[in-house]
């Protein structure tokens, strides 16, 4: 079902120019301003006045807190830097819905204080336990109900996912997608898609949000024997014409049996990783975050590099609450993110990076091929330079497959955005990878995201957008 | 090739009977004294004099700390403990090799000063990082070369797993299994077995220790479609008289199609509990743990239940150090594990339960249908009582297939053991089953212990003795 869906382009609910014309109706629709204002212009939060932790007067939502990190992976021993905690996990919801027999899903326009470009598409649902407790005294999410009590649903999928580890202190979402049977009231801020169409979407700049973008990515499309998929493929491409590269990604994703490495080999590698890197968090108080320097408007390290802590006032229609001021935190720099990947007995592989990361759950997460902040290594001498940063810097055009620029969650970041890339190494690209890295199919992506806590948020992003079809 | 070596009794490398007259013989060549010892005596031991923690002078091995637990689980929402804190992963590793074209595993005997009854059964290696770094300036553990280089063996699984969450804060081991090729040295306290000569062996009470237990309890079997299992079926039972049950047993370790729930609903129920419940760890010094007693030679809650630290001093031949000196915990009295099992759609399913426990790393890990130290339980209130150790405690003889004591691991734990049941419910047995609780078949239960941390120790242990023959 999933993988009809995901092959679905237009459907009798909306063509593809409808969606944009929709989306385009809902950014004249709403209007909204985001103002950086100095600390002391922050309402409703303060810095404690033992811990200079920033946080919310009601102790709810988020906190800015400082971590002490030891560890012996990278070059760089130890350090001290602010990190995002909220011990939550809150949802992040799809509900989908079988219309003409394919699967739609039913999603939201929604502005958030750090979007790029205001609009961006978010899933159902998208709650804290703060928003739907109701902390800020706002209206109740929409659909919730069906997510806390989801008796006449199916549950497609309900796994907890990792945020970013290098901001989080281990933070955790739920991603559920639910099937619904009966007529549901769609708002004029909601519309029913194909997996397709969101795949189309996904090709624009800042357009899916993170949120969805997580949720999308948890996605698996089943698993078959060579025997099934040449079946398949004889059905799907009796036009030779058709047989192009997108067929191979159709294998990456559904063959079980071909791969470089088997499931007990890539586990073994990820323990082996977890055993040979440590890592020590300690928490400690903001203000003694060392390097780190708080002026009237930014929390900022002194080489000005990384990121920094900054406050926005928002005033935004069609939300729960309407205006309200909050912390977010900026990168000094646009992130890169990118997958290689090779054919490898007939199917692609992805080259999968073992990353420590401060706010790991588990010391380590598998992330991208590359995962930075370019500008970060500009000076680096060669040897501290992340691996592949300078191959997906030099890549010819015709290898990359994809190549856009997606945004963070702008509920935190400001702004922030990773250039997001899918690139096709050379014949002659060698197999031997460094001890981090390593080869997997599609297919063992998405059994590990299906068993929790494998990738990291950042390759999850650029799983959401591989298209099938 | 693991179910060959299941399903093979007797083989042309040893029978039972030699095999247990190995044991024996080893039992009478070893000597060993244990002699609970005040603290006062502890060599090599003492308290912290700030935070009253017990500890090596080394910092090394481990230490009893304390914490203070809070949680919305179960009937008791905060209390303090003592808890082993030991944060190096250790190895468990065996070894195997096909001995006419059956795989046998490398087992040696060995004596832990904790131990019932002296020798028991352990596997290839088993050693933290202080052994093998050889904090103690003991002797190398043998056979470690293969664990720390294994690039001309083969990889069968290589994995991270909990101990026990009830008194280890987080604590995991390396549980691996890798196959060897050529000749390798045998010593006299190390035997060739298969996996089917494991089992019986696991018949009896306290002979095969934890760490092999665990282990085991890693190894899958595969999964099959129905066509296949019907193949397989009617080769292996062409003699009716042998289609008994252990052949279901087969299949709920095999089948992968059929069961009660797929595994997007139970990773929905897992990723439910640990959203519902929620579990706040702070590590206190050992000195302000509330309602604990240290006094000469034990560290007690003040009502005597739970458990108690000790210390031993232990002269035990035929290992690296020949006499030292060591705190052990030991349990108040006698715990009792079982899985209740059912047949459901012709496969076996288990009822497993999501525990929370203070050392777990991630709020729940799946334990046993029964999980408790029965004593603690005989003046509950009918509440409060674990679910259905009523049931286990009045099961008819024939529902039994297992009733064996198990120890746990005697480096820690003092005479510690649990009586650890398979039970099989009777036909109107409710499938219904509270919330905390599921059904799965076996193969499911293999898949979840492949991808880490879902199955705790406990129920580790017992599916380790769970016969296919």
């Amino acid at each position: 079902m999933m993988l009809k869906s995901a092959l679905a382009l237009d459907t009798a609910v909306h063509s593809m120019v409808e969606i944009f014309a929709w989306i385009e109706a809902r950014r004249q629709a709403t209007r909204y301003e985001v103002t950086p204002i100095p600390f002391s212009a922050l309402k409703g939060w303060c810095f404690d006045p033992q811990t200079g932790n920033l946080q919310h007067e009601s102790g709810r939502f988020f906190s800015i807190e400082g971590v002490r990190v030891r560890t012996d992976w990278g070059f760089v021993p130890e350090w001290d830097q602010p990190i995002i905690c909220q011990p939550e996990v809150g949802f992040l919801g799809i509900l989908c819905k079988r219309i003409n027999g394919v699967l739609h899903f039913l999603l939201q326009t929604k502005i958030e204080p750090g979007n790029i470009g205001g609009i961006q598409i978010a899933p159902t649902l998208q709650a804290t336990k703060s928003n739907y407790t109701q902390v800020h005294k706002g209206a109740r999410p929409r659909y919730l109900e069906y997510f806390i009590s989801p008796d006449d649903s199916k549950v497609h999928l309900d796994v907890l996912q990792s945020e970013q580890g290098s901001k989080y202190l281990r933070k955790r979402n739920r991603n559920i997608i639910l099937e619904v049977d009966g007529d549901i009231p769609v708002e004029e801020d909601f519309c029913w898609m194909t997996l397709g169409q969101i795949g189309l979407l996904l090709k624009q700049d800042n357009l899916i949000n993170m949120d969805t973008r997580t949720v999308i990515s948890c996605i698996s499309y089943g698993s078959y024997d060579r025997r099934s998929l040449e079946l398949a493929k004889s059905v799907l491409f009796h036009d030779a014409a058709q047989a192009n590269d997108q067929r191979h990604m159709l294998l990456s994703a559904l063959d079980a049996e071909r791969h470089l490495h088997t499931f007990a080999e890539l586990i073994s590698w990820i323990t082996n990783m977890k055993c040979r890197y440590e890592l020590e968090i300690n928490r400690i108080p903001l203000n003694e975050v060392r390097c780190w320097r708080r002026d009237s408007t930014h929390i900022r390290h002194e080489t000005g590099k990384y990121f920094s802590v900054m406050a926005v006032e928002a005033t935004i229609e069609s939300r729960e609450v309407s205006s309200w001021c909050q912390p977010l935190v900026q990168s000094a720099q646009i992130g890169i993110i990118a997958f290689l990947i090779k054919e490898i007995k007939g199917v692609y592989h992805f080259l999968v990076q073992a990353k420590l990361e401060p706010g790991n759950m588990d010391i380590i997460e598998l992330a991208p091929t590359v995962q930075c902040v370019n500008d970060n290594y500009r000076s680096s001498i060669p040897e501290q330079k992340p691996a592949y940063l300078d191959y997906v810097l030099q890549v010819k055009p015709e290898q990359i497959w994809y190549d856009t620029h997606q945004s963070e969650e702008g509920g935190r970041f400001y702004h922030e955005q990773n250039r997001s890339l899918i690139i096709e190494v050379e014949d002659d690209f060698p197999l031997d990878v460094p001890p981090t890295y390593a080869w997997m199919t599609l297919n063992q992506i998405k059994m590990f995201i299906h068993f929790n806590n494998y990738f990291n948020m950042e390759a999850r992003s650029l799983v959401s957008a591989i298209g099938l079809w």
